[in-house]
């Protein structure tokens, strides 16, 4: 799913139906001097570290100094701005580790008539299948033109998020059998950390339903009718991301529920056995220790059946006390 | 309510108010060569993985290939969209099964000015009723066209919800009886689970409801003024459906409070009256080992009244402590 | 409050300023033949299960077939129509028995240009006033036209509910005074079912709010302008309603909270005291118990001052304990 | 800050930049007719039920029948309503008593071109400063038409609602001492209490909002564009007034979750201590029994050193105990 | 961050591209009159209770007397008003002290054509960054006009924002980390105190939103088309505070329901351990209890190996019970 481009930064490629080639290499000058004529442009700059590449475009772009800014400092919200001569979209492309702890890295993409510029936070990203595409000339993607690609990436990203949830899903699920078997304060925290993550990913995905309605409205010259169709397709499937997000965090907050019931119920159990099996020897003790008393004259004790006496007594209390415990449902 | 279209997936009537006539087969070909001049045409496809039959649907009404994407893969939202030259709905048509597990079946129509195609993911569908109404020319029908035909099939999978609803209250009511004769902690997961059933059933219904509403507004050239009536009588319906379910989801939220609170309840009342039977023998205990030491010198041990004696004041000191208990109102 | 028509289920009343007639039948026709020129004609029908009845007024009114439909099938929701030639409403009047349990009834209500039909669920309603304001020519409303009738119809249905709010507002009181005197889990289930009634009571006045914002903001030929500032009143009523509802809502969740912590309160204090006095002898038993080994030498025990001893040290002991726990202020 | 105007109701006001002259009578004739010309006037009636006064007032300045219901029916929500000739504005001045019990009265304001007309459910009112003003030429106010008398006596009732909300925040901060001190189940119903008091208090602030709200965006031409900014001043008032209350709300809130905890807590901590000196005493009166055994061959018994072995042995017994208790940091 | 300026309240800086002066005086009139032509003007008052200088300044700059008023008065909500010749901002700056307590302090901000007023609550400021890039020509700031100075005093205090977010954040860490090691009820009052500070800083970022959110669209002429974009920034800075904000309070919410169940897991253990040790015991007293019984005939007590077998049962009696509770899983 994630793909690393080793060192060099810059990855140009030029499209368009009948042509393909692509250029790798640390400077944007060097690849764009081969850009022939009547070709769309797709420029990727693979780390918002490299700032020079970035500052490099942005000239070649002309674009706005807070369009830099915004590229060059993670930690943006997904976003889009129209400017005179380019759009401005900031999107979150999201990844899980192993523990399930979630890592948003910001992609921003820049669509102008003929040129789409993408720079990613670091190397690792989901375009592959995008490049593929664009290399083996699959799908309609090489017959159309630098709005579709934008299409193609940001559908790549919510793509993305699908595999992401369905891995959360299956950790909700896990969790949710944890609780049945073993319930622990550990469960508990991971419940938290989980909704956590769900959040995390809400963050991602939320404004990002905006920006695509916003396309889908208000359009733009720089994007076709023919592929607003496609926008409103994303548009749907952000959608169903967040009803995915919500019916998990709704099943971890019953979990919640269910948890604190669960630990405290099995406590009350504990807590009833133990207290029965004090109550039912309290008596017991008390009656052994009548007996126990020195008083010179205490009849019962110089008789034969004095003593099996006072233990079938004990036995009686005992099975009474058991018996009025049953009825009542305690035990 | 259900019935199975058994191997053949494609169906096709052709009707007017004078005329009707079905044909069943595997390819939509076959059944389309018979469609007479003049005549309103509903084909349904009663399963998604029968993928060639909906392309040939697609191309014979000139779908897009979005369209067609998004009727093959399940998991959409219920949603329309108006093309050009139709427009496009996905509905989720809900089933209950004995374990009060609600399941979601996505149904997509397409509306052209003079056919009805219909998706189902599987062949189980609430339409019988449509049908017969057309086989025998029952109500307007056959009088009216393919929109009204469209209003009959959303109507149908509206009224199955208050079906499934109805069922859903039922077993809301039984939980409400349990939880007064015998709450368990199952019965809590049980309330959680139907509480989600509850959530599929909103999911399914709540989008619905901003379907129906666009139609009524905004209105398109497929539908007639005198379908629209139709549509917001519908529209009215899952207004109800989604008030029935909020008082659903408030009832159960009670109960979960009226459950915990029960709980706790009854785990008091057994601790509370353990407690009670060991703190009253405690002091009697106390005064035993008392007479239980072994002084030289006790007076009391050597008199004739000592025995008798304890025996009484241990009876006055245990009624002494359960008449504060009651004054108290602890017991 | 509420009256009931005695079998005959059709009553037609026909009056202007100066003339008032009523007439009471099991047919609309018989009645209807009656109309003289120039006069009001409000048609009650007493129960929808009069089924001919109301076809019958369909017919005579002209009404299209769903909203016949809307009018026979009761759970609907309070709604408003509007047709090419009448105005329909739907409204919610209701009761309240001894326990305190609401029940809504539907009321429907037809407005044409000079003839009002209303449909009752059953024959119990709350238009006596109007009838008697008719009969004798009381306040403007022989005066004014069909459209006043009907708003005086809904202020009837709007004023009841005042009416019962009051009652349950009563209730709400009592059971804060049963909360503070003596909380059960009875009391906890009342609060629960008094909530639901209060969300019985909403859903039949929320929508209608809207039904009367709808009535003054789009206007229509049917309702004159000197009406629709009586219309704003009874809107200015619904939102003094809600509001109510709200307050007491809000008053019962409060009461929930309080309830629950009194109850945990009251069972922790007793579980407090008994644990105290338990403790207290413990360490008495103790001493108690040591005093009773019987090792051959113990000096203590030969002492003519050991019995003494020992139950003074004691006397002590507890003292001890009891001043610390008074100290700590557990006692 | 309250003012009693004694027994005559009707205190009319006329003035201009030059003059000014008041009068106190029992009818509202009376007065009206020293009226000089180009004065404007300002009629007050102090108590709802002089119901001939408001009628008079009604009238003369020819209000609505609906209007002067509203004036004379107390319990009415504040809100604006604009008729051809006048406006109508039902405010709420709250007062607090000891107890700080919020107590709200209704006071209705009429503006006509010339006239203002405001009656108060009793003679307490918040308009001294007001009067004193118009007396002694203080402000632009004499200089400025009725519409600045309006803004003035709106102005009044919402600065007393500073007054008031600074008294209901001594008493939030009171109650948030008492419960890092003491905690009762008392303090509890305070919140309660005091957190309704907010509630009603917001009920008289937040459809006031609305009312200044249209006041500023609809206009009228009753109002100047010169009192408008007044009008926007007090808007931004209430906005902060609303602030405070959901600050004050938010506080009670925790405050709510912070006594369940620390009366949960105190509770659990005497538990410990108690269950702790139990279960130290246990094992200890274990050994007192073993040698309280009257076994007739108990060779320890028989030594010398029987007796202060056994104490020594309870004494470790219990040293252990309570070092195994630290070492896990329960005591 | 944070800078005083000393006993004189009002500074004076005129720029513009090529020119730069500032003024230090007790007097706005002294400094004024230094101003050169075609120089932009900044007018900073540096404590809102040197009133003389606020009052030179609105005559001045023609300011309404509610201009005046509102920038006099603290305790104003943040809000932007737009006169005929001037527009007037209201902002919230925030500090924080050692104890993580936020401090409010008010800015006022006055822009007309080529003049800014600034009024601050007291001496401390964030604007020192401003000031300096003033005095050094750095950035666009002497190039453009007293729109954009208005920009760059918003700019620095929103920037403040994250900082001051930044320190609560690392707070709610240790926050957490306490919560995990030792968490205390002091652990809770703090957690409550600190979502308290969330809520002081959304309190002056929310209403700034809107304040950018009304520059933005409405724009006015007094700001220019390439300034606006540098608003629109600003704006979605405080989107992204608000979001950090959210997450936070989320985080602390999710911590109190950690805490609540951490300490009352910890509380039970406890409990559960006494308990049991309590348990185990009870059964072996009563065992010593019956042997220490003073029946005559007792054969046991008689026995050589009485003594020995009395204590093996106590043996096996405690290893079972340790055993039972074993299985259970209860230690």
């Amino acid at each position: 799913m994630l793909n690393s481009t080793d060192g060099e930064n810059v990855s140009v490629y030029f499209y368009n139906d009948s042509y393909f080639e692509e250029c790798k290499s640390h400077s944007v000058e060097d690849c764009l001097k081969l850009k022939p004529a009547g070709a769309t442009t797709w420029i990727n700059i693979s780390s918002i570290e490299d700032v020079k590449a970035i500052e490099d475009v942005g000239k070649k772009l002309e674009l706005h100094p807070l369009t830099v800014e915004d590229i060059i400092n993670k930690g943006q919200r997904p976003k889009i701005e129209e400017f005179e001569n380019y759009i401005f979209i900031i999107l979150k492309m999201i990844d899980i580790d192993n523990k399930y702890e979630v890592k948003d890295e910001q992609v921003s993409i820049v669509l102008t008539k003929d040129t789409i510029a993408s720079f990613q936070e670091d190397p690792i990203d989901v375009f592959d299948l995008v490049r593929e595409r664009l290399r083996n000339n699959k799908g309609p993607i090489r017959k159309m033109g630098a709005d579709y690609l934008a299409y193609s990436l940001i559908d790549a990203v919510v793509d993305n998020y699908f595999v992401i949830l369905e891995k959360l899903g299956d950790k909700v699920e896990d969790l949710e059998e944890e609780l049945v078997i073993n319930p622990t304060n550990l469960t508990l925290q991971e419940i938290h950390r989980i909704r956590r993550q769900m959040i995390t990913v809400r963050r991602g995905v939320w404004p990002l339903r905006e920006v695509l309605n916003f396309i889908d409205r208000c359009g733009s010259f720089l994007i076709n009718d023919s592929t607003r169709i496609y926008i409103r397709d994303i548009y749907d499937h952000t959608i169903q991301i967040i009803d995915a997000i919500e019916t998990n965090r709704d099943l971890l907050s019953g979990m919640l529920d269910i948890y604190l019931s669960s630990v405290s119920n099995k406590m009350n159990e504990i807590m009833k056995f133990l207290t029965i099996i004090g109550t039912i020897f309290i008596p017991l003790t008390f009656i052994a220790g009548v007996y126990g008393m020195n008083f010179n004259y205490m009849p019962e004790l110089k008789e034969w059946w004095g003593y099996p006496a006072s233990l079938v007594m004990m036995l009686i209390v005992g099975i009474v006390m058991i018996l009025y415990f049953r009825r009542k449902k305690w035990i």
